[in-house]
Order: structure tokens, then sequence, then C-alpha cells
């Protein structure tokens, strides 16, 4: 059970305070599905574990969609009658309709006003809006501030490129003893939002490198990417190899104070889901396991049925249930770093169940071995036993071959940690021998 | 989503007036398991839809019965000491036992008397009372006349005859482009019960004319037969082709303004069980799915185990659970215009369920569609999807061959509807095909 | 249904008065696992029942285990300062340590100390304590006694011997018209405790006795054993055989006052798990059905992973969950002749359904049989139906030669001997066959 125990060797808060540091280091840059916002992210992240970038070409199809062109943006901004820019993208990247065509003009109010977008039940925020496969243009602000404006004629200036390029994405791939994989997706193409995007992005990075350099059963395999083309161009491009993936999370709205939330896989019951609920059944914060649905991150994609993959999303508040939500309120307030550390100690306490998620032979199937000349048991009879006998008993009478540890962990209600100690405790006194097939992997 | 939409362009008030006015119609008829009662019925029934009456001989033995004599009636009364009638068939018919022997003698009352039945719970009420196959004769009166009974000399007449004759039953069958089969089975034997009785037969006659001339995937069989000795005549009749009985449904006391209530057929979980619980589910009255039991109407015989047909029964009230069953109390103002226009609107939604619960294949099953190009999407990003969308979602994401739209409406939380029209906008858009061994059964 | 009818023949009182004296007969005597008080608890049990002992000796392994030394014990005292005795095992027999190796010597209060076991929390009672498989020596007393012991020197005596010698046990086999068997265990190793060891000897006793002499479906077995180390040596012994048990029984805790508890089987779902939960459901006493945990009594080594027997335990209160459990107030007051007699009632009444458990196939499968003519239905029709009536109909249409009766019990509702009735009428009536592979086993 080791990434746990060696997250818990640093500090809760110290960890919370780096992953912290790491999204505010992110949150500044204007990212969209393609260009150089997603550039730069990625070249933070490989500042910090090993990726590789890859490019793919505009007009590149993939499946029913074909690679977008590339965005990029240097200014934008709303410049009033009396020439006050009322709204400027310096001042905050979501105020440009993410992926907005260029435009430089001047315009009467009732001309711009289709073109600009505020939440008039939280009149204070920016709200966050994008056009990526309509070609438009237009600015996001605050509902207050778009009352305030008088008519007149405005000078609307959008200093962007929208032209062949590439789209970008990043994949740190760390090899295990098994070519199957783990796989762990996060979108990097929202804005300025740091639940919705920069909390995924600090835990899956700072999970890459708790893994990193260790010695691992699965390989481990973590996409930085765009939200939907990004997920699809990836899925297209590795169409064939995508069956080695045996579990997989996406992880998003991961930083918020809020309690966890869990999104099973189509499958419903697929190991993934199994060990993510034990995890959080066996944690101490509120949590939530919600049904599947083919609305919401990347598991729409790799849970799309030609793929099926054993794919679910972890989060804390769930996306568009709070009201934050693709917000100008999404932003490193929002996010808090023990809420932070405390996903990442949950991310690494799932890999640890299926890292060490072996089934076992009892090798004195017959009655129960005698524990106590081994010293495996209470020396006194007649009181009763604690959990950690408890443990071993219940490892001895289900490890037939057929139940995983996991089997055991939810048919005893101990905790995962508890059953596999006992197992590796019983291994060592040579009662129980591992079921090959799935602690040693073909080719192995 | 064809028969309700059909429907919804009438006024409910006005087809539960019509389905009212049938069934006063069909009221003052005396029927009985045979005889001129359940032919006059089906003569009315007949001026609204095609309908075949079948005659079958006393005497013919079918499975483990035998077809009984005909009964039929003309006059029966009680006559006093004081030449009064006090008891006259002419005023209810369910004054007499039904299928009384013939007589015509004089008698203290103390004779009489263990050929009386009340209901002294109910002492306003006349019960309703058999005896087909024990040869009986008897009177059913309320519990406050027959204690006014003074001692005296009674004039018993029974103007009946038991003779051997015919059983009759009706039969109307829509063919539809498959021959598999949709039973609607409804009891006409009894005499002046309203709920109990010509609700059923008045929503199946309705609902023959709705479907009459349509174009229908499944062949519609309509039977309006006597309780038990009918549908065991025409079990035995059909033993050969039962098979195509691919969902079948009993409507019996369907006419109240109680809330809905459906006994699942034996099987429990067939195909008819979950599409009448879908539309219960989602329509605005309460309701309650019940177990199978084998006591009840006739779905005992097509669910005893020699046939095990997927047939359960759909009622409002649950027969023998309320006050007025089986009393003279069941009358036309027990049931209303509006609950049986209701109970026409749920079967036609139950039958719009069978009939497009077809499986399809997501033509692009590789991560979603670009629905957005389509035009089937919302335009602008970042917002939320309204149920439509949602719909569209779930059928693509789970038309892998293997769930049906009724699967699909049930993982979803949808109603079929939705689900439904979702298919047929993704179907023309090329992202559907229907799964053919549903779609276009064998011999087309 | 024989065995409670035959047991309703007597006086629950009187039988509940017989059980509490055998237990209170066999209380005194100092049992161990091995040694002459197992003997002498067998040799009382002989005089009810045919019994077999076997002895096994000193050293036969036993799987992982070993037959371990004889103990047998005459004396025990702490003789204080004052020359008084302190501790007397002439007043109690678990005031000696179970399994201590002999002593004689004399110690200063600080040196027998480490030697005593006492229960803080339950300052008056006597712990019971064991030494089975570490050599040792001890003395259990209350606490209170423990701390008026004053300091001085004390002369501390256990006359017992611990030597090579025997491994006693009961067994009592009742041969039915079947080689499958139904096994019945229970522990006869602790000394005077009345509830945790008499009280499921008495009802095991009891049991054997009215089964015996009689017609048999199945045949039974009765195991009078010490717990763990027996229950291993009789599986090791009988490996070969052991795959006849078809049900089986650990009987414990049975005589309080408390409501009932079921521990089910390994399998969870085997007939037995089954049968108990039905008969318990269907009795008037509190109840609780329990998921299998592999700690508690000898299921651990009927349900080792090798064996995987259908055994589960019924108790009335849960060992280890009530104060008295392991201390001197577990005596002949804590246990009752009710309770005693209803723990029997319930072992009959889940014998019943065993040995009564078969299917049937209904000779007419085509819809209902006529019953009417039979006089197995209600002669005027229109009137509800009763249970007699109702078990024949759930009967009928459940008996496809795939249900059980229990099958058709859990599914009616109707408690099982309403069901068997049934089954037992209308055979007599020609309308059911029994299926042989159940009723008829190979050999026959």
């Amino acid at each position: 059970m080791g990434f746990l125990k060696e997250l818990d060797q640093n500090d809760l808060a110290s960890t919370g305070r780096e992953l912290h540091a790491f999204a505010a280091e992110l949150f500044p840059i204007c990212r969209s599905i393609t260009g150089d916002g997603i550039r730069r992210t990625l070249a933070l992240i490989r500042d910090r574990i090993p990726l590789e970038t890859v490019e793919v070409s505009t007009g590149t199809p993939v499946f029913d969609w074909t690679v977008p062109k590339e965005w990029n943006i240097r200014d934008a901004y709303i410049q009033g009658p009396d020439g006050k820019r009322v709204v400027d993208f310096q001042c905050c990247n979501l105020h440009v309709l993410n992926y907005s065509a260029p435009i430089h003009a001047t315009m009467p109010l009732s001309e711009l006003k289709p073109h600009l977008f505020t939440l008039p039940d939280k009149p204070e925020w920016i709200p966050y809006r994008t056009s990526y496969y309509r070609e438009s243009w237009g600015f996001c602000l605050s509902h207050n501030r778009m009352l305030a404006l008088q008519d007149g004629d405005y000078e609307v200036s959008i200093d962007s490129t929208l032209e062949d390029g590439r789209l970008t994405y990043g994949e740190c791939y760390l090899p295990g003893r098994s070519t199957d994989e783990v796989l762990i997706s996060c979108h990097a193409c929202h804005p300025s939002l740091a639940n919705d995007n920069l909390s995924g992005l600090a835990v899956a990075t700072f999970l890459a490198r708790l893994l990193s350099g260790r010695d691992l059963h699965y390989s481990y395999r973590f996409l930085f990417i765009p939200g939907t083309i990004g997920a699809i161009t990836w899925l297209a491009r590795n169409r064939e190899s995508v069956g080695r993936v045996r579990h997989g999370l996406v992880l998003t709205c991961i930083g918020d104070a809020g309690g966890f939330h869990y999104k099973k896989s189509r499958r419903g019951d697929a190991e993934i889901d199994r060990a993510v609920a034990h995890v959080l059944r066996h944690q101490s914060e509120p949590s939530e396991v919600l049904e599947f649905s083919p609305y919401g991150y990347d598991e729409r994609q790799y849970c799309s049925p030609g793929f099926n993959l054993p794919v679910g999303c972890l989060m804390r508040s769930v996306w568009g249930a709070f009201p934050e939500y693709h917000t100008s309120a999404d932003n490193l307030d929002f996010i808090r770093p023990l809420p932070l550390a405390g996903s990442l100690h949950v991310c690494a306490a799932i890999l640890d169940v299926l890292e060490n998620n072996h089934r076992y032979c009892n090798q004195n199937p017959y009655c129960e071995p005698q524990l106590g000349r081994r010293n495996l048991y209470a020396s006194t009879g007649g009181e009763s036993i604690g959990d950690e006998i408890s443990a071993r008993l219940w490892v001895l009478n289900l490890s037939d071959g057929e139940h995983s540890l996991l089997d055991i962990a939810e048919r005893s209600g101990l905790p995962f940690p508890a059953i596999c100690d006992a197992a590796g405790l019983l291994s060592k006194n040579g009662l129980l021998s591992v079921v090959p097939d799935i602690a040693a992997p073909k080719g192995q």
C-alpha cells in the first residue's frame, strides 16, 4: 500500500499549499482547445513530470469530427463612447467569448448587445462562454456592467487569429510491469477557471510525480487534453491500443471544499467503480456515488459504446451544480489547499487498491490453519479478536482463487489496506499464494 | 408514438363521456358465462369494431373442464304472503343467483332463507353471487329487505333455462406487420356490474377502434370472453398458436376514480411488465405495481405454468379490495368518464411503448458524433443542455444493439416518448440504424 | 410436517423443563477439549440417544493441526497467607485457566498476579479463559476478590495432568432414505457455562431423540465435539464423505431469553439459509438473519474454503454480544425452560422444511384444473378465497418442476406448512407429481 504511505510522510497542509501554488501559476494563462495557452500550460506541467507533447494538424479527421483551426489571442476590449475601456481582456480572459474570430469595428450599443453574454442571476460575475464550432465573436461581462452601458458608439476589438495550425495535448506515460494501463485524464482547455480545469491538472500532475520512478504493477497514462476534441483526437490516434486500458479516471472540479462525488463508468460495475466507491466509503469526508450519464466530461468519449472503457469521473462538487461553475467566481479562492491535498490522497488510495487487488489461494483450505503457533493469533482463548486478526480470517476464508482482495474488503466491511496488509503477512508466512493471471500478467 | 398523439387530438372529457355512454348501454343486460346476455353484449361491441363471434357447444372438453350448459333467464321474483313482489329480477338482475336452475314453488320463509344471499355489513346493497358448476337456485337481496321479511309462505319463481347450448365469446383480430401478437382480454360475463366488467369492455372496445385500420407493428387480438371458462376455452382452441402472444393485458375494474394498479405477469420481468411500470411511473395519477399471484382474473389461465404467457392485469382499484366490488353499488355512478378516458390513455401509452420498443445501433459508436453541425446540439458552449439533447445523448450512448429504447428510458429516467422521439430524429440523420430482428420480424 | 406436529403433542412448558433439567445435570462437569469431562458429558447424552464415541490419539495430525495432549484435573486452589483458600476449583471450575499445566508452589502476590484473570468491568463475575496451545497455568476470579488479596506468600496448587492421551467426541447417526446428510453440530468443551455450550447440547440431544426411529428422508448426523480442534479432527477423518452434507446447523447459545439470530453459511444462499430465514420469519419471536463471517463457532471450519459446506449457525443471543458470555453469569439461571423449548421447536420446523422441500409437477399445467368438482374450492362464486385455497393455487401455479415448495412459500408469503399441506392434498387428488431427483435420491 505504497502510494498513500509515501504521501503520508509529507504534511497534508504543505502538499495542499504546493498544489494550490501550481494552480495559481497556471491560472492567468488564456487557454482554449488549441493555441499557445494550452502549450504554455503543458510546458509548466513538463517542468514537474515527464511529458510528451503531441501536435495534430488542423483538418485532420478524427472519427466524426475534424481538428479545428488554431486559435490565438493577444488582446480584446470594448471601448465606450467616452473613450474608456468598459471591457478589457487584460483584466480577465473570460471577457472574450472563447474562440472568437478577430474583429475591429465600431457599432452602436444595439448592434453590440447580441454579442454580449451576462448572468442576470449572478449580476457581479462574468460568465465563461465558447463558440468552437460556429465562427462567431462576442464578449462576456458582469450583468451590472452591461446594465450600466450608455447608448452610443462602441469600439470593439478582438485581436485574435483563427487559422490552420495544430491541436496540442500532453501525455505522460509511466511504464509498469504490466502493459495493462490505468488512464488518468483531465482537460486543459479552460482559461482562468480554477476548480473546473486547474484543480484536475494540479492533482493529476502531482499524482504522476508520486508514481514516477516507482515499481508499478500497471502502466499509467496521464492525459492533459482539450475537452471533447482532445479526447476524440487521442482515441482516434490510439484506437488499436486503447483496449489496454483496464481502469480509468477523469479528474475535474476536485479542489473546492465540497465532499466527493464519483460518477460511475458506463459499465457501472467495473473494478474502478468498485474501487472508488470502497475508498470513498472508508474516508472521512462526505461522498456520493452517482450513476453514469452520457453528459459530462471526457468520460463521455471514453464510455462511448464503441469503446465502453471502464472510466469514471472523480469530482468534489459536481460540475454544473455549484453556482460558481463556468463563471469568474471559479477562481483561486474557490479552490483550497486542504481539499486539493485530500483529493490527491483519495486518488493515491484508489491506485493503491488497483495495484494490490490480487486474488490469492489459501494454501491450507481445509479448516483454518493454526495461526496461534505462527504468532498470528491472540494467545489466550476466550477473549474476542481485533480487526487485525479478523482481516486475516476473512482473507483466509475467501482466498479461494475467486475473490479479489477488494471482494474480501467489501464483504468483510473492513478497509482495503487492512485486508491487503493481512494478505501480505499471510503470504510471508506461506499461508497464501497469489493467483498468477492477475499478479503477473501475460508477457512476464 | 402514434396512438397517444391520436387520442390527444380529442378532448379527454368527450372521450370519457363516450366511454361512459357505452357502458351505460351495456349495463342493463343480464350477462352470464353463457347465454343471450353475452350474445347481446357482443353485438353491441360489434357495432363499433370488427368482431368474430365464436360459439362452442355444451359438453366440449376444454383441458380439465367441460363447456357447461347454456343459461338463459326471462324473469324471477319472490312474492310475499301479502301477494307483493319482495324481490324482482326486473328491477335488478343481480337479484338472481347467477346460473340459477328454474324453480316455481311456494315455501315457508324458513325453507327459503338458505337460498337468500345478503351482505350484513352493507345492509343496503345487493350482493352478486353465482353458482356455475353446482346446480342450485337462489336470490340476492339487501340485508335490510331480508330482515323485513315476515313469516309466511312465499312464492318463488325463476323462469330460467339451463340446457345444452353454446358458450359464446368475441374475438377482434387486427393484423399488423408481424404475426407476433398483443393480447387484450376482458371478461364479459357479469350482469349489471359497471367497474368489474363494463369498464374493461368499454376501454378495450375503444382501444381496438383506435388501432383499427392503422399501420401496426404487432398484430392485436382482443378477447371479450366469459371469465375463467372463456379463457380456458379460448386457450384450448388456440393451444398451438398461443406462442405468438408476445405481450398481453387483462383489463378489469378500470373505470373508477382510484389510482392505477398493475399486477405483473407470472414472469415478473416480461417486457409488458416493464412497459406498464414505466408508463405508470411517468403519468400523473397515483399508481402501484403489484407482484403476480395466481388468484384474480383471466391472467390466472394465461399465466398457468403450461402457458406462462407474458400477460399482466391493469386495474384502477383492485378487485375485491373496494367495498362496492360484487355488489349493486358497482353501478354507473361508480365509474366516471374521466377515469375511463385516463385508462384508455394509459393503455394507448403502453401500446406505444410496445410498438416502438426497438433496439438500435449507433452508426458512429466511437466517440460522440458531432451533433452541433447537424443542428442537434446547443450552439453556444458553456451552458447546460435540456432534456431533448439529453435524450439524444442517452440514445447514442446505449444504442449498441443490446439496449432497447425502454432499457434506455429506464436507465436515463426520461419518459419513453422523449427517448423514442430522439431515436427517430437520430435515425433520420443517419446516426442510428434499427436492429432488424425486432424491427422487422421473420417473414417480412 | 411431522416433527413439529409430534412436538406439539407435548406441552411446551414440560419440554422446556426437561431440557433445562438435562442442562442442569451436565452443568457441574469440568469439560475441556480433551479429558474425562467431555467423556462424562457424552455418557449422559448416550443415555438419551444412540451415540458413538470416537477417540483420537494425541499427536495425530489433523490438517494444519495436531491432536493435543489430554488434560484432566482433580483439584486446584490458591491459599492465602492466612491459610485460607481464596480461590477454590471445587466451588467453581471456571476458577482454573482451562488446560492449565500442573503446579504446586508458593510465591509472593506480585509473582502470582500475572497468572490471575479478572473482569474489571464486571467485578463480581469470574471470567472463563483457556490456554490450549501454549502451555501455561492460571486462575480466573472475580475482580473484587482479586482486589481484596493482601500482600504475602500464596500457596498455588493445580492438580492437573497434561499428557499423551486421546481427544474424544460423540457422533449420533440416524440413517434416512437418502444417504445425503443433515449435519447438526455443537461444542461440548466448555466447563460450567450454560448458554454457551449446554443449551446447544441439550437441544441437539432432544432433537436427535425426536428424529430417532422415524422415517426420514435425509440421514442425520449429530456431532458433540470439542470446539475448533474437534471439528477439525472430524473433518480430517471424514474428508472424503463430507460431500454428503447437504445442509448443516451449528447450535450454540440457544437457551437464553433473547430472540433468534441466524448466521448464514459462507454460501449465503444455501437451502439451509433460506429455510432458517423462512422459519424465523413465520414464528412469533423477534429474529434477525446475519451475514456469514469467518469468526464464531465451528461453522468456521465447515465453511473453510476447501469445504465450503452449507452450514449456518443458529443462536438466540449472539455469542460475545451478551455481557454474561464467557463468565460465571452464564449459568443455569441465564438459560430458561421456555426459550430452550422454543429453540427445539424452531429446529424441528427447520427440519420439517428440509425434509419436505420437494419440487412437483402440476399434472394439468394448461389452465387451472377444476378444483370445484374435487371439493378443493369454495362452492359459491363471487366471494373471496381463504389461505388454504390460496396455497393450492400457488402450488399449482408454480409447480413446473423448477420451483421447490420453499420457493413457493417465499414467493406467496405463506408459511411453509400451509404450502406443504396443499401439495400433499393436491398430490392425493392426482393433480401433482413429485419430481424424483429430489424426492427419491440416487440409489433408491
